[in-house]
């Protein structure tokens, strides 16, 4: 059920994510994982990590806009061309609650987009057992960089 | 020559900063370090890392945005109660170029410091050589929490 | 259907709020209503005026903030005590698509109430004929001031 | 004393400037005035008007935006080519204490300027008498439209 604006430019689109999250090396660093990709919607997870918490011992507010950060960003790189890059403009976190728990979603989804300008959305969860804690919203600007050297991904 | 409006409730502001610094476990994951304390003024810097680049080699958008937090946070926290913990609320981050180079600056700073919420900015600058450039810009808003158990620094 | 962390405080909260709209002299100067009040949820429309645009004929950037920020302090002042006043910490806004058409409908909700800051989101509709249009989004901080001398509303 | 990134692409800058604002018709329905022009720089004023006031008769936290936008808007059009619109992309505001006053001041920059997408930011004051007080504080970012029929200015 893909909306009309969330028309992917190529069909291969998932494929395209999966390599460019494979050499997004802090990801990588923190254990982060790609959870799901589809047409303009991508989750990640984060097991909880004591090394990534500030000083009370939550996640730090950083390292939750890092993962809504990257999830706004591949959502949005899902409908770009084949030879596009992807690059943050911009985003903006709300904290609504301290990121503690066991695993830390981060769901992204395109609000609009455009042939320069995407604006994604991300919310942040805490899992603790069974129970699902809303702790973090972005909402962010990525641009679609197309032609420059070097980049690509 | 502190503004009026920054004027530190606890005299010992720096010692509280660098105690509760040292305890942001995420700043030493990253080797980041505590390089000036003022009245309403915190600098940071990190040594770059090519663990935390995204996935064209620059320092991700979410570590540039966790080292601006830090410092937008402790500077609010200079001029906080020697009580108090402070809590992020909302940050926004507009990347301006490209995020490589040798050390990453973070200049945090209180723009109105009031009882309940603090209003912050910093700036991220990127030192390689004898060279720096403006890299991102902060503006965030920081809780003053008192009373609330387990939370402290 | 109330989610149980929009319990409103005060069960004449619908009144509450259309007492002070009535006071908020630049939605009239504007011509905007108060089309829904409900917990957590409250729906403005502002039928277009030339007088209102920018250089391209569109609505103000600005007029558009103006409308989802007054959504957004409204759904939150639902939930607040009788004696409280409520005030804008901070908005964010992204502009989505050119502001023209013939009715403009901002419909904001609350994210997440707290005891003092409360945390919303606006999402801001052009109508045209039969047509809407999604081109503003917005997420806002609002503060719920109690005891402040000549703020009320 | 202009920045190097700050060059202006057309040397009649100034001329565009006035030109545009002359038809931001919200502006001349607010009776705001063009007070500055300069290479990156544009500063808006706005005599306090009781008619765009919220519930506490402050200026409204939206009518702040309105003119901070516009001095972004107009302070990063003073760089762009002499055949480009300007359109805000997203743009917060942070409110640092209440719009009352005399007379509004809005002084808006340019933070870096790029091919497409030029990030501002603006400092809004309130003048009573002889005093200045920094209520509100906004940082935002503007799109350069170049070849978008019926789109200039």
């Amino acid at each position: 059920m893909t909306k009309a604006s969330h028309q992917p430019a190529d069909p291969d689109f998932e494929r395209r994510v999966r390599d460019s999250f494979a050499r997004q090396t802090v990801m990588h660093t923190f254990g982060a994982r790609l959870a799901r990709v589809a047409a303009g919607e991508v989750d990640l997870e984060l097991p909880f990590r004591a090394d990534l918490t500030q000083q009370h011992g939550f996640l730090h507010a950083g390292i939750v806009a890092t993962v809504l950060d990257s999830a706004c960003g591949y959502a949005a790189y899902t409908l770009m061309p084949a030879d596009a890059a992807v690059l943050s403009i911009e985003f903006k976190t709300n904290l609504l609650a301290p990121a503690r728990g066991e695993l830390f979603l981060a769901r992204g989804r395109v609000i609009r987009a455009g042939r320069t300008v995407t604006v994604c959305a991300a919310d942040g969860l805490m899992r603790e057992g069974a129970a699902e804690r809303h702790v973090a919203t972005m909402v962010g600007t990525m641009m679609t960089v197309r032609g420059r050297e070097g980049l690509a991904g």
